[in-house]
C-alpha cells in the first residue's frame, strides 16, 4: 500500500530538503523560531546543539534520562525543563500555573517516570496584581496536588514595568523511572500503532480565542492536565501482558501540534506514519472554531494528550485501559508505522486521497504555553 | 563582649518587629519583592509557602536536598532553581550566560552537592540578535566546562517584540551530594567563625556601571564564578581534619549582599552574628565607585563569593586551604557568631562602635543577576 508513495515526487523534495545540512543563518529571532516547529528545530539542531553537544542533549528527548548512584545502586531520573509564557496569562480550562505544573510532570511521564519533584522560576513584571499571582499559585497548587508532585524549590526575579509581559513561569521537574521500559522518539517499528489519548486542538483553540480578537463565542475549554496516571496505567497494562518493550515512544503534542510530534519520531525512528483523517478525535466546537480561524487541529498545540507509539499486539488492550482514565476516554489509534519513505508522515484523507502532513512551518500561535 | 546589645533599644525594636506574623498585605509587585532582601523574604513566606508548602520548600535553603532511590540505595540529590534577568546583558566579568551557569551551580555547591546537570530554559524577544545569543551560548558552553556540568535539557520560548527584554535565562540544576557533611543555614553556632572567601562588591557595582547611566569609568569586573571546586575542598580540608562536621553553613550572597546573606543565617540559626569592618575585603575601585553610588558594599551582589559558617577550631586552617583556590585567594575571617540577641547582625566599625547590620530593605539594584 504505502510502497506507492516512495516514488512519489513530493516525498522526495520533502526529503532532499531534510537531508540538506543544516547550518543556522538567521540573522534575528523570530516568532517562528519558539513555534515547536521547523524553525524552532533548526534553532535547536543548528545553534544550541552546536554550543551545547553533549551525549544527553543530542537525543533530543523532552527530557533528559540518566542514573545517579553508585555501582551497585543506580536509580535512573528524568530531568526535565520549561518555560510558560502563554498570553493570556487565564483562559477557559486552566491558567499559566496550572499550565506550567501539568506540561513539566507530563514530559516527565512521558519518559515512564514518576513525576517527583518541580522546581518554580517566576519572573514577574513590576507592578503585577498580587491577587493575580494568588490565584495563578492556588492552580499550581491544586495541579501539583493532583499530579502527586511538590514545588521544592523557587526564585523569584521582578522587571520593571514593561520589561516583561505580567508573569512567566519556569517549571523544571524531577522524575524517577522505575519501569524497566524503553521509550524513546527513536524506537518507532514497522508495524507499531499510532495511539492519540483524545481531542486534538483543544488548547491552542482556546487559548487564540481567549485572546479576544476575534468576536467569537464557543464552549471550548484547554485540556490541560497531568498525564502522569494515565502513563502509569499505560506502562501497568504492558506489564500486565508481559510485553513492556511493546510501548516505544510517547510524546504530548503540544507546540506544533499533533503533526510536529508525529514528523518528530518518524525523522527520529527513520519510519514512515500514515494517520487516518476519519480516525482522528477533534471536538465539533474546535473543528467550527478552527476553520473559522484557518486553523488545521493537527497543528493546535494540545496540553493533556499524548501520542504512543504500540506494538500491534497489544495496542487495543492499551486503548481499552486508557479509556478507563479519565484523560484517555477518547482514545483510539488514529494510524501506524510504516517502513518507507522514512522520516514522513501523511494522511489518508476522508476523500481516500493521502496528503503530506509536514511539520509546522513558521509559527501560527505565538505563546501558547 | 556582646551581652551588653541584649538591652540595646534598638536591637529589641528590630526583634519585636520582626515577631509580628507576616501576612503579605502588598497589592502589587514592586521591584523590591525581586530584591533579595526583606520584600522578597515576604513575599516567600506570606505567599509562595502559604500555597505551595511542603517539609522541603519551607526550609528555605537556595536548593532542595532529597533522596532517591530504593531502601539501601539511597543517593542524596540537590535540585535549584534561578531565572536570570540581568540587565545589561553583556558586562565585563561575563554575561547573562555564563551568570545562569554559575549561578546555578553555586548554589547547588552551597548545600555540598557536587553539581552534575543542568537545564536551560530561553525566553527570547522577538529580533534579538542571533550574533549576540552565539555570544551567550558560548560563554555557557566554557562556564559548563569550567564547572564540569553539562547542559541536558532546555526549553525556547519567543515573545513578541517589546513581550520580554532581550533575553531571560533560567537555569535548573541537579547535583549529587556525597560528602556527609551536614550544611544548612540553621546550623551556626556560638564561637563559629565567619569565613568571607573573598572582595565584597564587585558584581552588583560592575552592573551598575555597565548601564552606562552613569559618568564612571573603573577597572572593576564581575567576579562571577563558579564555586563548587572551592567547596569541595573546604569540604577536602575538614574531613582531612577528621571533623566534617566543622563546616556549618554556606551560602553565596548574590542579591541581597553579604548582609541579607548574614541575617538569613542569624535567623535560621537563631544566633547573633558579629562581623568586624576592618577585617571585610573591598577592592579599592568598588569602595570608590560604592561611595559615589551611595552603595553601601555590604548589600550589593556577588556572583563568585561564599560566606561559611565554620567551627573555630578549624576555621584557620579552613581559610589557609581556600586561599590555594583561585577563587579563595582572598578568604579570610571577618567575624564571629554569639548567642544573644538572637537573628540579630551587626559590625564593629572601624572606630570602635557598633552599627546593626539589618536585611537589604527595598531595591537597590534591579536586574542584578
Amino acid at each position: 500500500m504505502t510502497e506507492s508513495f516512495t516514488t512519489n515526487p513530493l516525498f522526495e523534495r520533502v526529503e532532499v530538503a531534510r537531508r540538506r545540512k543544516r547550518r543556522f543563518r538567521d540573522e534575528q529571532i523570530t516568532l517562528a523560531h519558539g513555534s515547536g516547529g521547523k524553525s524552532m528545530h533548526e534553532l535547536i539542531e543548528g545553534l544550541f546543539l552546536e554550543y551545547l553537544r553533549n551525549p544527553l542533549l543530542e537525543l533530543l528527548e523532552d527530557q533528559a534520562v540518566f542514573e545517579v548512584g553508585g555501582d551497585n545502586q543506580k536509580t535512573k531520573l528524568a530531568f526535565t525543563t520549561d518555560s510558560y509564557v502563554v498570553d493570556p496569562i487565564f483562559f477557559p480550562g486552566g491558567n499559566i500555573g496550572s499550565l506550567a505544573v501539568h506540561g513539566t510532570v507530563n514530559d516527565l511521564a512521558m519518559s515512564g517516570a514518576r513525576p517527583l519533584y518541580l522546581s518554580a522560576g517566576f519572573i514577574l513584571e513590576e507592578s503585577f496584581a498580587v491577587a493575580d499571582l494568588r490565584r495563578i499559585l492556588e492552580s499550581m497548587r491544586d495541579a501539583a496536588l493532583e499530579a502527586g508532585v511538590q514545588v521544592v524549590t523557587g526564585d523569584t526575579k521582578v522587571v520593571q514595568k514593561g520589561g516583561a509581559d505580567k508573569i512567566f513561569i519556569n517549571t523544571s521537574g524531577i522524575g524517577v523511572i522505575e519501569s524497566p521500559a524503553n521509550i524513546s522518539v527513536s524506537r518507532a517499528q514497522v508495524g507499531d500503532k499510532v495511539i492519540l489519548s483524545g481531542t486534538l486542538g483543544d488548547h491552542g483553540t482556546t487559548i487564540l480565542i481567549a485572546r479576544g480578537e476575534l468576536d467569537l463565542e464557543t464552549e471550548i475549554e484547554s485540556d490541560s492536565a497531568p498525564l502522569n496516571l494515565l502513563v502509569e496505567e499505560i506502562l501497568d497494562e504492558a506489564t500486565r501482558l508481559g510485553n513492556i518493550e511493546a510501548i516505544r515512544a510517547m510524546r504530548d503534542p503540544t507546540r506544533g501540534g499533533a503533526a510536529t510530534t508525529l514528523n518528530e519520531i518518524a525523522m527520529s525512528s527513520e519510519v514512515y506514519i500514515e494517520i487516518y483523517e476519519n480516525q482522528i478525535p477533534v471536538r465539533e466546537e474546535v473543528k467550527g472554531a478552527c476553520e473559522i480561524l484557518g486553523l488545521d487541529p493537527l497543528y493546535v498545540a494540545n496540553e493533556g494528550k499524548l501520542l504512543a507509539i504500540v506494538s500491534a499486539d497489544i495496542a487495543d488492550k492499551i486503548v481499552e485501559r486508557m479509556k478507563q482514565n479519565k484523560y484517555g476516554q477518547n482514545a483510539c489509534i488514529i494510524g501506524e508505522v510504516n517502513a518507507e519513505p522514512q522520516g514522513i508522515v501523511a494522511m489518508k484523507t476522508g476523500f481516500g486521497g493521502t496528503r503530506i502532513v509536514d511539520m509546522l512551518v513558521g509559527e501560527q500561535l505565538p505563546r501558547i504555553c
